[in-house]
């Protein structure tokens, strides 16, 4: 499908390659459970969403944001009755998340090692450098990608920039990506082709997209093994 | 001293581009004060440095672990009966921090254009990626620079890629920074030249120190306006 016309193959990282998210909500679900005897789970972490989407935008995206909402929503929905050992605690836990292994995703590394062969691989994620460059390091998969790229947003621009950079004509660009956000519209939109692997899809489908904006095409799969067909490899 | 020789000219930002440390400084001493009425401000400030140490190995540079650590550290220099609004109040001061305006440091903006007539001009930094890039994008001097990078660690390995990257010789290169540690020494380690200006110095003076390590010598200096007779431009 996309063989002999894509030249360059881009993951993004976060749930694409290693899991993530997982680690986000095993954190909140335990800092809920720890704040149940003031307010319910549901209500925390209602709370705790609307202050991690504000500060987003102050501090930006990782850990320490998610640290930081934590202790804010705690402060909050207590009423500034948090307990010393509980501000403790979400410290505690963030310290654990910024330790974690990090848990390639299975099957990833071999695509990795087979596209490599024939195509130019680039890694493109969002975030906290330093959070990233641990996951980087700490995956041992940054010896399969040409290019390494951790970007504050993955917008339009952005990939324009990259693809310049890197003198990749967008029509010869393929992103692989978790998020329909960040990974596939901006990719889409800029003329390139993309790849939408959902996280935590148990079931193998394979739905081609119409695009609302351009009349590109994306491709939705179940996991990276599928990309090989589309990229005449196996 | 460098004309004839050097071809590119990388400079630091925080701190040599402009004002980062005295923001630090200033919320520092604002939350030392809050916590008088627990602990000493001398006794809270030390305490504050080693739980900083310690988080930046984990967490990393910038304004969320800073206010990681003076939460921590209030929390542990009362046992535990900090307030809800002292809590509250920390985080407002980070959040302050986030959106301070930047400062350009007088003179560096005009010494930037002279040389980029003649200089291949690079930034790097280092620290947290979205607190680095909204400086470089509120400072306005992006254009002066032919490439930016921001770096999670400034050692010879992080130097040496980026003159690797961009095809710079080792002895073509200057680095302009206010950090002896990562500025100069891990440049006059790799074999580059490196000019180090001390930020706060209010006297202007100029030291050639040898380098113990390798025999090369860099330069001190009182401000960036001096770079341009050793640069041959004025």
């Amino acid at each position: 499908m996309f063989h002999g016309k894509v030249k360059a193959v881009a993951f993004d990282a976060d749930d694409t390659l290693w899991i993530n998210e997982p680690f986000f909500a095993r954190v909140k679900a335990d800092v809920a459970e720890m704040m149940s005897g003031y307010v319910s789970p549901e209500k925390f972490t209602k709370v705790l969403e609307q202050t991690q989407s504000r500060n987003i935008a102050v501090f930006g995206y990782g850990v320490k944001c998610f640290v930081i909402s934590m202790i804010e929503t705690a402060n909050a929905v207590t009423s500034g009755k948090i307990k010393g050992l509980e501000i403790e605690q979400i410290i505690e836990l963030g310290r654990s998340m910024m330790t974690n292994p990090v848990e390639p995703i299975e099957g990833v590394e071999e695509v990795l090692r087979v596209l490599g062969g024939d195509y130019k691989l680039l890694m493109i994620t969002k975030g906290d450098v330093a959070e990233q460059q641990r996951k980087i390091s700490l995956s041992g998969m940054s010896s399969y990608f040409d290019h390494i790229e951790i970007l504050s947003e993955k917008d339009e621009a952005a990939y324009r920039g990259i693809l310049s950079k890197y003198s990749i004509n967008h029509d010869e660009f393929l992103m692989v990506g978790n998020s329909v956000k960040s990974d596939i519209l901006p990719v889409v939109g800029i003329g390139g082709c993309a790849v939408h692997i959902p996280f935590h899809t148990t079931w193998v489908h394979e739905v081609v997209c119409e695009d609302d904006l351009c009349g590109h095409k994306y491709v939705e799969l179940g996991s990276a093994c599928e990309l090989l067909p589309l990229l005449s490899v196996s």
